[in-house]
């Protein structure tokens, strides 16, 4: 077993706070209505497996990627068990602002266990927490949040985790969008995923997120089975508990899966390049770039953040999500690019 | 990323070459007559998913179980989406005497490197693999076996290593059976692990061994694809590359993938309990327990080694795949044991 006390284990919040406190709380580069309603959903037309995309390049093109490397006739076909489809999740696949949901959950979660914890009234970080002084708590550093994180997604059993999130899940709702953030997922992407799915594509998550946070909902909500979810892991110990065994989650990083990290997931969880992948930020850029290195024909998805009425806009100068090497990258190397106001009927599910 | 000098990168060789001194190279509790031939194959009868089986027990305890989990009228029915199934495969999906065949890639590595390497003729531990003395190999510790690591598993792209594997295991044969490695796997097993899939189960391999050194293979030779396959796993590092991205595997352990690591590794990687695994050592008793403790009616089970004429005999007292505790807590637990030499009508394919 690795040390437990790892103090690189809370990069995944840390950067987030930091990168909160860069922006100075203010949101800078992220545009938002809050007050404004989605249209009402398209109906499915017969035989179009894209209906909640408008009929653009963007759709078009991944249409006809399909169909070509599906094609046995086709130079391009691709054998089914190389069909291989990798999606980021925050941003791309649900919502993400004004910061990731999986922080929300931690901070939720600190309030939750505040009635078995008097003292936290009066004990940063959590008193910030419970203040909902976001300012007060970046004050509080690494040291502040790895006791969050602690409390939040560690020193308890894999199964009381999920079951934990799975509370949150169903019942927490945005703090602006005032829906379940459950709700707040990409009804185009979901169908691209199924589209994907149904030509014998077999399609994985690979998110900076938590992969256990992510597979206490994810395989319900978007049809994609737990073992092909792969995100950042905490360290974790079995114990034989006398015969009724447990695997507690621990306080410290075992991986970030971010950036670079993300193609040596992909390598580790999968063993195979992409054909197909999409993200939404920086975070993801060494994924597609990884993804475009296949033999295979391959397909490189960037979802462009530019609806600021049915959701927020934003990219270069966004602190949550920002998208701005990639988005030099990906229109030099003629990736696709869904732009959410021009080429999305809807954003979300059941409107 | 983590720390390259990690000095525990070599548990899993070392252990071999540790358990195997401490046996003082003779074979201690293994039985092998390798001049003896196996029967001809059985036909296939009609609408017997297990031919290679006897019809014994433990045959008629894998279908009755899979009958009823897979009836939907059964109380005990399994939804598909929970059929998940961990196999170990050193000694379990292949045989794995007189050591692991891993080690054997990993000298025959050393041996096929050495015309670019003249100074091994007279270097340790190199000068020990090119003259075959195990016994000064040993002699050479960790620091020794570190350096047969690096050069047969690492310093290297992941694709150059899997064509490394590539060629080794299409070619190299056992030094006693006379036989590729490829060629030594169970059928009987085989038969299961397809007449699980054929079930609707998800296979997935669990293994102390490498992860990438078995994907190089066992995709196509088991039929399990290489996302469903788990072992230990080495430290990688990603680099663009001037747009040619590579990952390259670094001399350090990632993870172990045995005993109390088998649970852990099935959490992370696959996220579910397994209802059926199989295993044939005490590196796997930690899985098979993880696999008892399921909500969901489970099998688990124990291929013993007790053939010395057609494999090897071998359990509580080899260094290489010692059954012990798992053969006193699986009796008590009342698991299924495949007696090799009683249960199973051939053990290799094709002969």
């Amino acid at each position: 077993m690795k040390k437990v006390n790892n103090t690189a284990g809370l990069k995944l919040f840390l950067s987030v706070v930091l990168l909160i406190a860069a922006a100075g709380c203010k949101k800078e580069g992220i545009k938002e209505d809050s007050t404004a309603k989605e249209k009402a959903p398209t109906a499915v037309s017969s035989g179009d497996h894209l209906p909640s995309w408008n009929d653009t390049k963007v759709k078009q093109d991944i249409i006809a990627y399909v169909k070509d490397v599906t094609n046995t006739e086709s130079p391009n076909f691709i054998p089914v068990k190389d069909r291989i489809a990798t999606f980021d999740n925050d941003g791309t696949l649900w919502a993400e602002q004004p910061f990731y949901f999986q922080l929300f959950f931690a901070l939720d979660q600190v309030k939750a266990l505040a009635p078995k914890h008097l003292e936290w009234k009066s004990k940063q970080p959590f008193k910030a927490v419970l203040e909902n002084n976001m300012g007060e708590l970046m004050k509080q550093g690494k040291a502040g949040l790895m006791q969050i994180v602690a409390v939040s997604h560690a020193g308890m059993s894999t199964d009381e985790f999920e079951a934990s999130v799975g509370r949150w899940i169903s019942t927490a709702k945005h703090p602006t969008k005032k829906k379940l953030y459950r709700e707040l997922i990409y009804q185009p992407m979901l169908e691209l995923v199924k589209y994907l799915q149904d030509n014998q594509f077999k399609v994985f998550i690979v998110s900076g997120g938590g992969i256990d946070f992510m597979r206490a909902w994810a395989e319900d909500v978007y049809g994609i089975p737990k073992d092909q979810i792969v995100g950042s892991t905490l360290q974790a110990k079995y114990d034989y508990n006398n015969g009724k065994p447990v695997i507690t989650k621990l306080p410290a990083l075992d991986f970030n899966d971010d950036k670079e990290g993300k193609p040596v997931a992909i390598e580790k969880y999968i063993g195979k390049k992409p054909v197909f992948s999409a993200g939404n930020s920086d975070g993801d850029l060494q994924m597609l770039q990884w993804a475009a290195s296949n033999k295979y024909k391959n397909f490189e998805l960037y979802v462009h953040h530019t609806d600021s009425i049915r959701e927020w806009a934003y990219d270069r100068k966004s602190p949550v999500g920002t998208l701005d090497k990639g988005l030099d990258e990906g229109k030099a190397k003629n990736w696709a690019f869904a732009d959410m106001k021009k080429d999305w009927k809807v954003i979300f599910p059941g409107n």
